[in-house]
C-alpha cells in the first residue's frame, strides 16, 4: 500500500491535525468534532458526520452558510453516539440542532441515538436522511452521497435566515426526495485501516452505480468512452427526474484528475441538452469521495428560485465556493 | 487505459468544452485561449499557460486577482507563438502584458516568440520565468512548478494596485529566487494522448523529486512512512531556505486524495517546527497538477508582510480561495 500516512491507526488523528493546520478557522474538539472557532451564537445549528474517507466532506463544510460541526468517525465507520451528542452540546444556541446524516446503518442508529441523548438533555435535536443515490433500488434503502452537500448548504442558508428547527426540517425534508445521484469507479479506493482495496475489479472493467464506499452498483462492464458512460448514468437518473430545468454537480472521487472531470462535464451538457434540460448551474470538483477512488458521480436536483439563491450564498467553505 | 475521455486527440477540446460550463465566467477563443468574459479595462494584463495536464493550472487562475488570460497547449506540451500572441492582444489594455512562464525549453522559447511578435505590434510585453524546482541542482535549468501559482496571486496583486509593467516584473523578479519547491510521486501520470504511463516506477518504490511531467527526480527509493519522506524533502528545500518565517504550499498531484494530503500537511508542520520555522500560512489542495499522478509537492517562500497580504487578497479563482 502507498499512501501518504504514518501508520494506518493514525490516519483520523494525523488528518484531524492536518485539517487544524489547514483551516486555522477551525477547532478539533476530543479528536472527533470539527467546529468554528468563531461558533455562531444564535440560529438553529447544524451537524453532520460520518465516517472519514470522503474529504472534503464533511469537516470541509464545517463553515459560515454551511455546517456548524462535523463529526468525524475513523475511516468508512460511523462516530459513535457520545461523539456525536458531544458535537450537539459544542454548538447548541438553545435554538435547537439539525442532524443532517446520509443514509448507512451505523450513522442512521448513533446519530439517532445522539438525538435521544439530546433530547434527553434538554436539547431539541431533529434529523434529516439522506437518500440520493439512485443506483439502489428501494428508495428507502438508498445510500446518501454526494446530494448530501446540497443539504448542508440549503439548510445553512435557511439557517442564517433565523427559520426555526421545524420549518428548516420540513423544507429540507421537502427537497429530500428530489435529489438524485449517480455513480462510478474507474478504480476501487485503497482502505488503508485495512491495506486492501474496497473491492477487486479488472483492468479494463468500470462499475457503474457504485456507492461511496465501494460498495456494489447496478452492473460492472467493459470500459466505455466518456460519451457512453454519461448516457448509461444519465438514463438512470432520468427515470426520476421530472424538471426540466435542474442544477447539477459533478463530483470527482477523490483519485480523478480536474481535467477529465471537466471532460465529463462536457459530455454531461450534450446529454442534459440531447434532452432538452436546461442546467441552471453546476457544480464541478471533489465534493463527497470516496479515498482515492477514480471516478465520478453525477446529482441533479429540479431547479427552484429559492434553492439556487441558497446554493449561491455566500459561504466561508472554500470547498463549496462556486 | 481507464480514463473520463471520449478520444484522446479531444482531451484539450473536451477540456475547454468543459471549463465553460463550469466556469460561466470565462470563455475560450480559438479553441486555445482562455479569458475573463468581464475582462479589466485598464492595468498590466497577465498572461500564463503551458502545456494541458495541470488542472486548475492556469485555466482556473483567470479570475479577477490573478490571470487575464491563459494560454493552454495540448498535454505537456506548449502552445504555439501564435495562440501566445492571441491571448496577448486579447487582454492588453495598452498598459503592457506580462507573460509568466514555466522553465520548459518550449514554452521558453513560444513565449519569447510571442513576446517579440508583440513588440512588434506595438504591445509592450515582459516576461518572466519561474525556476523554483529545487530538485534540478543547476538553478538556470530548474523546472517551474506549483510555486508558479504564487507568482500568479503576487502579480494580480500588483496589477491590481495599478503598478506599471515595469515595477510589476522588478518586483516579481525580486521574489523569483526565493521560491522552492520540491515534488515526489507514489504513481506515475497516465498521459491520455499517448496511453501510456509518463514513467514506470516499481510497485513498492516512489520517486523523490519528480517534475509535474514525470521527469526524473532525485532519488529512486522505496516507499516510506509519509513522515520520513517529508523529511527528504524538507532537507532538500532548506538547502536554500535561510528564512525562519515562510509561507508553505502543499499541493495535490491530482491523483492525490485530500485527505493523504491534509495528514502530509500535519507532518509538514512537524518538520517545520522541529527547525523552529514558522509557517505564517498554509494553502493545500490540488494548485499544480500532473495529471492523475499520486503524489505531491511541498512550495516554501519567505514571509514577507506585503507578500502575504497580496497572497490573501481577494480573488474570484475557486482554487486560490484560501
Amino acid at each position: 500500500m502507498k499512501k501518504l500516512i504514518k501508520d494506518k491507526q493514525q490516519f483520523l488523528n494525523d488528518m484531524l491535525e492536518g485539517i487544524k493546520i489547514a483551516h486555522p478557522e477551525l477547532e478539533v474538539i476530543n479528536d472527533t468534532v470539527v467546529v468554528k472557532k468563531d461558533k455562531k451564537t444564535t440560529g438553529v445549528a447544524l451537524v453532520s458526520g460520518g465516517g472519514s474517507g470522503h474529504e472534503p466532506a464533511h469537516a470541509g463544510y464545517v463553515a459560515q452558510g454551511m455546517l456548524d460541526a462535523a463529526v468525524c468517525g475513523e475511516v468508512f465507520t460511523s462516530p459513535t453516539p457520545d461523539k456525536i451528542l458531544e458535537a450537539i452540546k459544542a454548538v447548541d444556541n438553545g435554538e435547537g440542532v439539525l442532524l443532517i446524516v446520509k443514509n448507512y446503518a451505523g450513522d442512521v442508529m448513533n446519530f439517532e441515538m445522539a438525538q435521544e441523548m439530546a433530547e434527553m438533555e434538554g436539547i431539541n435535536a431533529a434529523m434529516v436522511v439522506v437518500k440520493d443515490d439512485v443506483a439502489v433500488s428501494d428508495i428507502e434503502q438508498r445510500r446518501g452521497v454526494a446530494g448530501t452537500v446540497f443539504v448542508h448548504k440549503f439548510a445553512g442558508f435557511l439557517a442564517d435566515k433565523g427559520l426555526s428547527l421545524t420549518e428548516i426540517q420540513s423544507k429540507v425534508e421537502e427537497i429530500l426526495p428530489t435529489i438524485k445521484s449517480i455513480g462510478m469507479a474507474l478504480t476501487p479506493p485503497m482502505v488503508p485501516t485495512t491495506g486492501k482495496y474496497g473491492f477487486d475489479i479488472d483492468e479494463n472493467d468500470i462499475e457503474i452505480g457504485i456507492g461511496i464506499h465501494g460498495e456494489k452498483g447496478l452492473q460492472r462492464q467493459q470500459m466505455e468512452p466518456i460519451d457512453q458512460i454519461v448516457t448509461r448514468l444519465g438514463d438512470t437518473l432520468l427515470q426520476e427526474v421530472n424538471s426540466k430545468e435542474i442544477l447539477v454537480m459533478v463530483n470527482g472521487m477523490g483519485g480523478t484528475p480536474l481535467s477529465e472531470l471537466t471532460i465529463a462535464t462536457s459530455y454531461i451538457k450534450q446529454y442534459f441538452d440531447a434532452h432538452d434540460i436546461t442546467v441552471k448551474h453546476w457544480y464541478v470538483g471533489d465534493f463527497m469521495t470516496s479515498l482515492d477512488m477514480q471516478g465520478f458521480s453525477i446529482t441533479v436536483i429540479p431547479y427552484s428560485e429559492i434553492l439556487l439563491k441558497a446554493l449561491l450564498a455566500p459561504t466561508t467553505s472554500r470547498y463549496f465556493n462556486i
